[in-house]
């Protein structure tokens, strides 16, 4: 069966942006987008399935990097078009640049009132590292 | 000076999805879109400023409900187009419908193995009477 899949409100381009929250401590990892049928893989394995706007294709977080996510809970919002992803990260990395979240920008303001995005999570592993074939 | 909202890969519309999530406990409370100028005076005044989709303009949170958001921080992820926003709640509602968070169907498999969105958080105030003139 597969009506649950039908509630989503998929765009377009037939995709939902999809939040991956840490289970435990809430922190937000990353936000990717998918389309029917990486929910769908998703749901049916427990692990992170994605769309690849880049690539075109279906996109198994870890596949390359080894970073797999475990899916414990999946919610959609009130909406019906935001899919939010409660996970275990492996390997503790989310993002391709070696940081534990992708959301390592954060917006500061200088002493003289000047702001900028300034990185603020260490990278745990050189991505070359991550990503060496 | 206004480099860094330069730096934010606005899409086609000049939009990116914003995440609310509450500072103190963690939880992801919505998902709403900005505009420059959303981002711009969230940044300015601390409060959650976002643009609506279906009214076409910005939506200072809490205008009509009264459920202002206070901002305490400002991230963007590693590819610049989604904004995370560390808040707090006022009124404890950020949803719509009377609930606390926009996250409440969660995907749920019944004894029967059939999957489908279950609403999980208590409604805690009658939509009616947040949105009352």
């Amino acid at each position: 069966m597969s009506d649950w899949l039908d509630a989503v409100k998929w765009d377009a381009q037939g995709l939902v942006p999809a939040i991956a929250q840490d289970a435990a401590s809430g922190e937000i990892l990353m936000v990717a987008w998918m389309n029917r049928e990486a929910l769908e893989e998703t749901a049916r394995t427990g692990r992170g399935v994605y769309f690849s706007r880049s690539r075109h294709k279906l996109w198994r977080k870890g596949e390359e990097s080894g970073h797999v996510q475990t899916v414990s809970e999946i919610r959609l919002d009130c909406d019906n078009d935001v899919i939010l992803l409660k996970i275990e990260q492996l390997g503790g990395i989310a993002c391709h640049t070696g940081r534990r979240s992708c959301f390592f920008h954060k917006l500061t303001t200088d002493d003289r009132g000047h702001a900028d995005w300034v990185a603020t999570e260490p990278v745990l592993k050189n991505p070359d590292e991550i990503y060496r074939r």
